[in-house]
């Protein structure tokens, strides 16, 4: 992993390397730099990347895990505290040889050329709490 | 609906909660703080929305209604002013709990768990007026 | 094509006319500017795109081309400089009249109805080289 600083802190590039998981990568960055809200997004390509659906009736993720090597076509999402801890929340989508699609909530993803990621950061702190109806950690004040 | 506010409103990050319209939410923030030139982009789930394709032919739009609730995996678009009225030109990636993707221009969308949506405010007034080649309303001077 | 200036360069919007290819427009407003570090988000509509997947094994781009217009739905990417020249990365996801997707890393396309690009300038100069194991130009100091 390789970190590029811009505007003294206000937002990073990090070129994330192959075998490097992509949650972690983010995870591990924004520790790093005490980031404590921030927005993401990226792209390069993601291996046998774990992928969720939240079911509104079950109120849980359905997982599905994509094998192989994959176009990571868009990164999207944020950094925020939760229960102290940094936690990314990302979607993506991803692109087959045939050009083909997926996407999902990322729960986990090697990076297999390259991730090439933009974090930006914003003043404060984001937190989360678990809403009580939605029973999911939700942007909270 | 929940909105954070970061540097002195160059950028807002909005919580848009379950049972609210996603383009109304947008449309809202704007208005109230006044941004007439914007940048959006985010993440969260989606139900029942209608997305559009443009023909280029019949230059008028094929519309599609996605039943149930999919994660919104991208949210990607502007903000200017049409007629003196904010206009939001949202594009949006669906995923399903089989992690297969739709996407098209956004008309509507109920947020079905909960939308995290960025909206950078671009200083000054972007205007849109309808090309009579094209016949839709494009970014103008 | 239209380019609109924000804060002294920090920030462009461009807008594709019908015809123009995209990364080339990308490419010219780069280089007008002087754009040599920069982050690319947009959304519009392309036709004709060809696009690519990176197959690990074979350490070659398979190449494919989407004949029709269809929505861009997401253009998400980066600008950097490869041997001195400006080299936008960027890959897209687009979508046909059924709400389909595809998508994959960018080579050409042909803006089909309008294009609206932002770009970012980050401070300083992003290279690539080509890396020896990977066989790609990655990002590299």
């Amino acid at each position: 992993m390789q970190v590029w600083e811009f505007e003294e802190g206000k937002r990073y590039l990090v070129r994330v390397d192959r075998g490097e998981d992509l949650m972690e990568a983010v995870r591990t960055v924004a520790a790093d730099k005490g980031i404590e809200a921030g927005r993401v997004t990226g792209i390069g390509a993601l291996a046998d990347a774990e992928l969720g659906y939240f079911d509104v009736e079950t109120k849980e993720y359905s997982r599905g895990r994509l094998p192989g090597s994959w176009e990571l076509l868009s990164l999207v999402g944020n950094i925020s505290l939760r229960d102290g801890r940094v936690q990314p929340h990302l979607h993506v989508l991803l692109g087959n040889a045939k050009l083909e699609c997926r996407g999902g909530h990322l729960f986990s993803g090697t990076v297999s050329v390259t991730g090439e990621i933009f974090i930006d950061r914003l003043p404060g702190t984001l937190r989360r709490e678990v809403d009580p109806e939605v029973r999911l950690p939700l942007l909270a004040r």
